[in-house]
């Protein structure tokens, strides 16, 4: 089985990703790749680290250019998804790496993105309970934000098993290529190299919703997220601290065998023995999970930290391994839990 | 004036950052250097940056080295400060920056460090109330611990003013060198480089009892606290991400109220403008501490952001500003609230 | 075809890279894994990357541990391959990561190393010319140094074709990793992150001699090399910045040629388009090369631009890639041109 | 004595290095802050490193702002600096930190920078032989380039004296602060975090004139350089590494008695002991220049490897110094060889 694919988004972060393990992915042909201002200029370019597809030259992100393939992955700015996904037919794979049909709630749309809501289509985080089941033979896949991704599988067996109280305290710290190749002052170089920084400070971080969204719905309650990202001085990988209050009664053993539960078998998820803790470079270029799980006794709350690779696990892996799912291949092809390391 | 002066511990990360402070204070002449394995060799071999004391060769760390000056900073590791401080005799100002005089409750000293409590001496953080008066004309200074001045900065006030319930959530991102020149795998600059980590979660960070201890006698009530601390590649800086739930009837306004009275008059202490949010780059190389204060509405969670340079206000700065305190000298002599950036 | 490889060194920068390349060979198994200090412990708590293998014990480096495989790669310190190789018996390929059988002159062996020479094994860079001939069928390998690598592909061409004068210049920039893990104070993260150090100025580094007998066996003639390797706030990668004066009549279009003919059928090795210049983070986690020719006109001086990852085409994917030439595999089996951006 | 001081490009990094330093100068009032498109914005917003002057507004690059000052900086981008400078009256010492005022040869500004060439100003590099002279008393002072600076003082000593043949090889490692704040998408932090790629390549960059006039009048004869510029990932710093042939009879001795005799009475220029390589973390911050000298027996080559801040002795300090020179103030005030480090 060989599968045609076409790339939008092609000079990016997400875009570039995709295309990296794509080049690895034994069933798949690349076909068009497209972009915006870049239009007519080589993947050389902008994605020198992408050797046998330098040559190669970026057409406009038209539905002339994405039509005719099995599969396109839109890796798009947000509030651009929809249009293009409508014009390219029910019989092709759609996967978003964007927001646009990521949140249920008309509302909650309109309240962190603003604009129409474009709907909502299967989300693509399989390890959540129920989700994978949702993804086979889909047409249309909407990737999670990379903060939703590491911090609903840090907290969502948790929430399941009913173990804490339904108020998280989440800190995540970020590398820099999460913002993309957006030219903003305090994304340069000088700025974000030797320094840590916070943003999105109390609740206004549009991927709140998204964590909210998840753990929600694992848990049959409303769950409140206070969630904060911090820009780290690295190109890729989230380190996520979650953390919530023990329910009365509930103790670390339960929660490490909801984790075990959950995760036994999963092939990307992985909780460390016991006394290791996760670093985001283990996890680099990998769509490996690694997570830890404790309870600080003083105040009974469940403590779990959890890594991934935004632009793997958090985006561009993610959006392959829905390919596979949706399409049927084995759910790991063209993917791998090997980290690039040191 | 002219203060004479030892540093022991000369070699290190914490005494490097002391001399390079005492090297821009105009009241200071800077006498004996000390060290452990490196006594014999001179200082250049090991701090490079300090060109003008190069050629000074390190003694062993003994009272006769360091007897006859009229202060001696003590950067030794922990538990090995006590011994030298009974021999130095009660006329010198000494200014401990490690952790042996931090703790009160002899219980908290067996339980985190171990061994003998050596006894507590005033506490060098003059911003918390009420501290600043003990360190006037005070003989002996317990320096902070790096983590714990900033969170407790970061949380004092709205625990002084009881607006918070008493549990604290504190994740604080840090630089490399408050782990010191140890040489240990996970420091490597392979390791650190590119790549973020969690360390002492649940509550085993040996910090946490200080922060315990600081913000509990602001509160007058025992707080309860998650600290967690999170390793990046970066050399300095510490970004504490601290927070409580707001209690019933208490709002934004009150806090900004309180953290501004709090500290309006403090020369090193920094609330910024609304809407900017604190990075560790601003305050490198300096003594100040810049935080932000916000609530999130969804949970009614205070949330303050704070960062400080862990060897200068975490550190040296901080020992600099209370020997300043207890000679009698301006406060701020030969610190400075301006940073080094990019 | 099914090659059953064992790996001595496994905990080490080289071993681990090794592996992790391996992990994604279509043909290999993974059989023992040793080391020297580390063994009894898994190979997780070393290399928490490799999560396939994070529960493999680690045994010791001896030949009941390594007798039974195909191949055996050897990752160990310089000294250390020839004893161990010599027990490990005729039929199996050994190929060594390690300097120990580079040096053809025994009393350059003397000079730079010390100690007996162990003889000289088929050197493993088969883009030197006549090189991958030896390589075929070969039971013994040499894997090349990083910085030799890098500077003999920059050079070969242009000494070859007789285009420059017999001495060149060659500053070559570098990531923390060609260090390995050995705990030294100025590889401590505090130490690199922001900072750059020059170190075996003035021809006293060891890889001086290796480069000099490959660019004088293109030149069949004694070329001379002044080599100066520069540390850089990285863990991986080489920039080598090679320069030489061009010989009465030569020029840029000359060199252009040579270039273009020594590697245009080379897998990975690629001279970048006209205006584009390399960088280590393009080929990071790859075997490509890549470099860029000009000639500064003021001086008639050539300059080479190249650029590998240290770890992999400096090491372990050499290692590979010699493997798969010396068994009759296809030379790319489980090696990319494909890079780890941003 | 009070000086009264404005500084135009007060929002960029030199602008705000020089501000760095002036708040540090005790015979300094800052006056007038100037930007271009920043102009109306705090210096907080820009700046949040330097708290003192955080709510200060930065008003029109325009000289009813910057009159009424006893020296005015200027920080600007080349070409901009001729025109106001014009306006500011010879009264007023003019301290201009960019390219405008630098090349003696017309034809190499307009082959470099093009447009009109504005004229040479007095050269800001005090160390290099005769030029302090120039610089008391005067009024309009040129600060070198950065690059200029740390090859011109590399080498200066050994073509002073005739040690060496007229032709130099410099390859020189750079932060990223050198490029300024401009938003290009290889300056974002994504990009050059974990990368070092080269520019400039093959005596394009501008700085090459500036090294070739300077080292070509302390020869006394035409020097040909070839100069290649590296980036690598960190804020601040530039280690240069700078090589020429011996001539016949030229020993290393003869070379270590021309740079002690050069620079044993500088302030700020130190050669280390035997045996010690610069860094550039130790003069972070710093004015300091620090550099080694050895020779490669083989090649009878001399390599000067040297380290400056491209900040501060690169540009702010540099301007600070001759400022006190031309004023007659002490030419350390306010000024420092101590780095910050690690």
């Amino acid at each position: 089985m060989t599968v045609r694919v076409g790339v939008a988004g092609a000079s990016g972060y997400a875009g570039g990703e995709v295309l990296r393990l794509l080049l690895g992915h034994p069933d798949v042909q690349i076909g068009a790749l497209t972009a915006g201002a870049s239009a007519g200029m080589t993947l050389g370019q902008y994605q020198p680290h992408l050797l046998p597809l330098a040559d190669r030259v970026l057409g406009d992100t038209t539905v002339e250019q994405l039509s005719g393939h099995d599969v396109v992955f839109l890796a798009l700015p947000h509030g651009k998804s929809a249009k293009i996904a409508a014009e390219l037919g029910e019989d092709t794979l759609v996967i978003d790496c964007g927001a646009d049909h990521r949140l249920e709630d008309p509302a909650a749309w309109q309240r962190w993105y603003g604009g129409d809501h474009a709907g909502t289509w299967p989300y693509g985080l399989p390890e959540l309970a129920g989700q994978r089941e949702k993804l086979k033979g889909a047409k249309r896949v909407a990737v999670p934000g990379c903060y939703p991704t590491v911090s609903s599988l840090a907290l969502a067996p948790a929430f399941k098993d009913g173990l804490v109280e339904p108020e998280a305290v989440i800190v995540a710290v970020s590398g820099t290529s999460g913002a993309g190749k957006s030219l903003k002052p305090h994304l340069l170089g000088s700025e974000v190299m030797g320094s840590v920084s916070a943003y999105g400070v109390g609740g206004t971080h549009r991927h709140t919703p998204e964590i909210v969204q998840n753990l929600s719905k694992v848990a049959n309650e409303k769950i409140s997220v206070s969630f904060t990202p911090v820009l780290a001085p690295m190109p890729r990988g989230i380190l996520a601290t979650c953390s919530a209050t023990l329910k009365p009664g509930k103790t670390l053993d339960d929660a490490l065998a909801a984790y075990d539960n959950a995760y036994a078998d999963e092939p990307f998820v992985h909780v460390l023995p016991s006394g290791s803790w996760p670093t985001t470079g283990a996890v680099l270029a990998s769509n490996a999970v690694q997570l830890q799980v404790t309870v600080d006794p003083d105040l009974r709350r469940l403590i779990v930290v959890a890594t991934i690779d935004n632009l793997t696990k958090g985006t561009a892996g993610a959006a392959v391994q829905c390919m596979n799912i949706a399409l049927g291949l084995p759910e790991t092809t063209g993917l791998s839990t090997v980290g690039v390391a040191p």
